[in-house]
């Protein structure tokens, strides 16, 4: 977790302030689910509750854990100084650490996602904003990094959408992985408590039981969980890509939001950096590298060992507070992006007409030219225009040889910039679910 | 792909091939929706369909991409000598390569899901019936590999199950992400080509349309395959370790099976290796090797760049073929493992009955006893067990503090194994979701 | 490994018969050594040569391993049919299986690092001879993808062979770490043959003993040796994005070299795809997947366990065929790499002069300029130059308030390109060591 | 970085106050070096020089980044402040920023690679005296988890001590990778300054001119690093699995160290979990991360592009930090582990004799007996020790048919645990040096 690139709702998340209050919660719902079965007593379950309130002092807990060295204990010990260690007798019975330390953990894991799902909306809202606005916007289409087929800005970010949209699908399943817990004992038999203490708890914090633990949740749980992280973030890479792409001074279709008073932006126009969307590839890079340490963590030995523990103190906060850095800046970076649709058509028109010659190519077939002849006179043609700088329709006017085949009209028709966006409106039906 | 970890059904998705009867599918099928739609004469999309049951040479498709340099055209070529040049000529109009390479791909990758469903239902049942046939088999829970509380393998095998049963949901999903089709020309647009053609086609293979691709299916799809294959290979894992424990001299609660034939085994009774589940645990990370080549495959260049597909003619074969040898054998290893319950008692009880003293500590305080005493009074009798190799529970019963606070039948009580198994059908109810 | 991505030279290090032919060497010098010794016969030992020049039967062994379910013990029974197993029946003395395994991925590990060190040669000396060739070759340098100062083509190319020459250190370091050899017997104690043994064996095969091994070499080696191929594929990398830069259309300062023959290129020069620079980059990804996996093998239990070999199998030769692939066409790609000096200009002077605009601003403070004036009048100047199209350098000249601070001289002079190609040579004496 | 597991001494060398302390530093021997050129004044390199033992306020330079959004320039401003402004006019002059933040990261990965370097020694020290220690306690040796054949503690900890051995040279190494600094301007062509500023400032800071670079050091140095980092969290790795094993209950051959007071140690004997190293197993993990990201930096566009930057801002720390902790908590875990020989003699004798089965039928094969008679008779023995508890030396000496062909003498040689150790003073001089 790197502090210039974290939120704090989500950073607030994994400071210890949360655990402890999480800890207080899982301690007191299972104590009143024992004394509802009538293993403990009632007015013992109540004083917990007192607890309610406190803010716990982090600074005293880690002075009892350096005595304890174990922090369930250490705190334990002080929600005892809050409820008096009479009443706190019962507290955490029948419970091993990994109930109240698993379980935490998925709360935490589900908030995360919560937020992460807030921040995909955020997201999606502005890439569906961006692609209607720009539904019609024509550019050139490019594989390879070179000129292909003209296509849309819009499509471009319709595609986005639909990309995010399979996302935040993803992250609810991912979800829904971690959103269980556990309070079944040492190994996971119940031997010392009752099962239906798990439920409650479970269904007072907004979680499904698991539905067998050892003393751990299972690890495959939070392996999908990360796994689902690592997809997002890739998809953000994909978006800060194009983004980069089209900022690049030789083709400059579009540019980060550059505020008027950053400096250095008037008396150096041309030298507007998208770093944003850089700096979201490097993140994207760091969310995904929490991907194989999470998928090293589900094999334990046996009932459970500790490796993974490590792990997750660093990938958890690290993974969900970049990740959620990073979608809220990618949806600025959607919502203020600038966008010359001139640049478009000019760079399109770089190679004057060129582009079309594959149309140009079938329609000579179409008309009865041989494949042969058809492709020797797209050539002759195209290479007037890229060795002599000519402009292609006119070329291909102008030779008597095509003319034969193709009427004027015709030819003009390959140039229709119609023909390329006549189905964008399908898709975006397809993408958004609207009319056609 | 590692022929020796390979399975013929497995590889015979990813060789030539297959992959040419899969084109020559996607072409016939688009000529048919060409043909519906008026674009083409229909007696050339029926000519298509007589090269239906030829064997494609593979050899000579590979002489032919030496000269043209590209794989569709290859192939188209030596369609076309099957089904007659003129025949032939309107097949793959409108459409680009990657419509035919994506497309099959998908279907591939979708062949692959299934074989691996089935192969995951083996496991599955293997792990049902062992975990019904040891639902009582006591064992050691362990937790650092250090003795814990009572368990049985019954619960070993039906948490396994459960994680595995997640599994497959999770591929179910998987396949779902991979088991689209597009036919959209060479940005998307579809300017050439109708997207009732790219319809048509999906249905009869079995795939629905990508709601909006460029000229590639969009790569987060396959990312989150590999990922999935990524968790599964995890949890084999998380299996083999288990095995590779018990299996170990000290341990010996199970072995592997070992065929009467096999050398060596009776001369040297004691070094029979756990070498299936050591082979599973490399398996493993070879699959997970996939996952970050398949999330960075992710962002690819404006409308496509060729990049990922070096990486997928790697990870496709190899992620599914070593996925489906690892579960195949998985499933073979629990079907047939030794389990010894004899041996899961003896190791049980090495430290006699000392795994129970946390059971005594609690009923001492719940009995009356302060924290302090209870903690002496366990302490002196546990270490003449630990040092002298005394049995716990008689020193109990001899140490009259103690029995004054517990009688010899509460005593007793604390080392019943039945108070650990109490709730191992409630457990099974939930995993097997059959009544407790 | 992918038979597409794959030359001949290297995948024979990873055939049967290749290892075979390893094994039946370290066998007869082992039998050579303890014949020396005088532990068995020097007819025995003499006699085990007689196999030489055997071409072993894979098929055969194969057959016999089927049976025995062990590769060693397949391959020394198929070495007695030819040696006799009277004569045949010290070999292998003493010695567990891994001492012969493990030796000879080594060898083979060693002779793809000097395949791949003769791969490295080549694209050091294609490297070398462009960066001359282009040493003067000015072009736009780019940070962010956004123009920066000018710098040349030849200091791209001295880069890339900096870099590589750094691999090529890094290699030589790595074919160090695993050019080791081990006959220790089942624990690495030499329990049951002598170390002189290990001395002679390795000496023939050109490695050096193991300090200490156990039934293996230790991993740590080869994890070293993978991340070092990681490293270089990262390289490779980094040279093939430039290249797809600079072919990008927009750019297009260099293209791949086309053959005449090329299907499409002059019907549509347009579109002359870097194919070999992407492919490269996919390759780069999976040559650096194989790098966790190493990392994994790393930690084996106790003497060794066998997890590590499965994934050896895969990796070793993917990782080496496809460097060794990659590295060729690399070499190739650079060799032949078509470069357009013209466009590099044109390009470079797309914002007429605007890059140059740091230089005035610099020269107007150290003329005494206060830095708000200087930032005011270069600003001013700059947007005629960015929104109407204007030259940078003629507006500067024609705004009295930057003439009354610079001459016209030396305003001309900050747009002198020399300036920026002053030490150019001064490099190229650093990264080639020649005289500046 | 975890704060848990981190040390005051590493996390220092990442905190903003050492960064902008080493920035001064660049900055001031840079303005020396241009005043000796006569490029500034002499007086204003020396000004500079006024702020250095100046604390640079943090939250200061924070404020004024929060408006320029630039943190070089927030630092220089700053900076400023301190020296005047009209003093510290020259700082900086012809630099970019990357010029003092590459450099500076250079130094601070300097510096990290100093303090591992001293950690891998204490690592060796512990490794060796332990080594020395235990030379000759004998205890089985383990292939695939299986008794195999007598080894000794002292062998375990030196091929430890020869791994990490391997690793210290591995990290000089690295460290020279990255020793490296550059002041060579926007795109590395020492446009605005002077070559020799760059040797002056890399000379007063202990590292090397970096050859050639661009706006940044090629990242190919810092993969290699972290590489590196990988390799060596691995034999971390290595070690504590051993450990780990050891420590199980079935085997408990050794332990980590308990400390008196620690609660539960004595009512609970038999609990003793090996967390210090099941927490060193996860830390590994963390730093392997960090390798592909490591990996994913070096191919950046063009003259740079900035996604490196978040990157290293997360694995900088991380590696650095965790692995310090991880080598001292290794360290520590070595010194103090509490060894018991007896347990080991125990466990080997698990199976009565057993393990020597091998030598025995190579001690009959040698001594006439055919393979096959030699495998019946030893089966027919081992049989009885596995299945009746028998112990193999004494049923051997009742076995007729084996004394027939082997003297009381020679089978009780078979038994002599010498023969396996007569070797550990020769693998001792190997890996220490010493005369053997």
């Amino acid at each position: 977790m790197i502090p210039r690139y974290a939120r704090p709702e989500m950073t607030a998340i994994w400071e210890p302030a949360t655990r402890f209050r999480i800890w207080f919660e899982i301690e007191a719902h299972a104590c009143d689910a024992m004394a509802e079965l009538g293993v403990i007593p009632k007015e013992n379950a109540e004083a917990v509750w007192k607890a309610k309130d406190v803010e716990f002092d982090v600074a005293r807990i880690d002075e009892i854990e350096a005595v304890t060295r174990h922090d369930v204990i250490a705190f334990l010990t002080h929600l005892a100084e809050h409820v008096g260690s009479e009443e706190a007798r019962f507290v955490h019975q029948g419970m091993t650490s990994s109930d109240v330390l698993d379980t935490c953990l998925n709360v935490q894991l589900t908030r995360a996602a919560d937020i992460l799902l807030a921040d995909l909306d955020k997201v999606l809202a502005a890439l569906k904003r961006r692609a209607y606005e720009h539904k019609d916007t024509v550019r050139i289409g490019r594989s390879h990094g070179i000129h292909a087929e003209p296509t849309t800005m819009g499509l471009t970010f319709a595609r986005f959408y639909a990309e995010m949209d399979r996302n935040r699908a993803r992250l609810r399943a991912a979800r829904a992985e971690i959103a269980t817990g556990a309070i079944s004992g040492a190994v996971g038999t119940f031997a010392n408590i009752d099962p239906r203490v798990e439920e409650h708890v479970c269904k007072m914090l907004g979680l499904t039981p698991e539905p067998i633990s050892t003393q751990v949740i299972p690890r495959d749980r939070h392996a999908m969980f990360f796994a689902t992280l690592g997809v997002i973030a890739s998809s953000i890479e994909n978006i800060a890509i194009e983004v980069r792409h089209m900022q690049r001074t030789e083709v400059l279709e579009a540019e980060e939001f550059f505020s008027a008073g950053q400096k250095g932006s008037s008396a150096m126009p041309h030298k507007r950096n998208p770093v944003l969307t850089e700096n979201l590839t490097g993140l994207a890079r760091l969310v995904r590298a929490t991907v194989i340490p999470a998928l090293e963590n589900v094999a334990l030995w046996h009932e459970r060992d500790i490796s993974h523990s490590s792990v997750e103190r660093g990938i958890a906060p690290d993974a969900t507070v970049t990740l959620d850095f990073a979608l809220n800046r990618l949806a600025g970076v959607i919502d203020k992006l600038v966008i010359y649709p001139e640049a478009m058509l000019k760079n399109m028109n770089r190679f004057k007409g060129l582009v079309m010659s594959q149309r140009v190519l079938l329609a000579l077939t179409q008309a009865g030219v041989s494949r042969e002849d058809a492709y020797r006179l797209v050539q002759r043609n195209a290479m007037k225009v890229w060795e002599e700088g000519k402009d292609f329709r006119e070329e291909l006017l102008a030779d008597a040889e095509v003319t034969a085949a193709l009427s004027p009209a015709e030819i003009d028709e390959k140039f229709d910039l119609g023909y390329h966006t006549k189905h964008v409106d399908t898709i975006f039906a397809r993408v958004f679910g609207e009319p056609a």
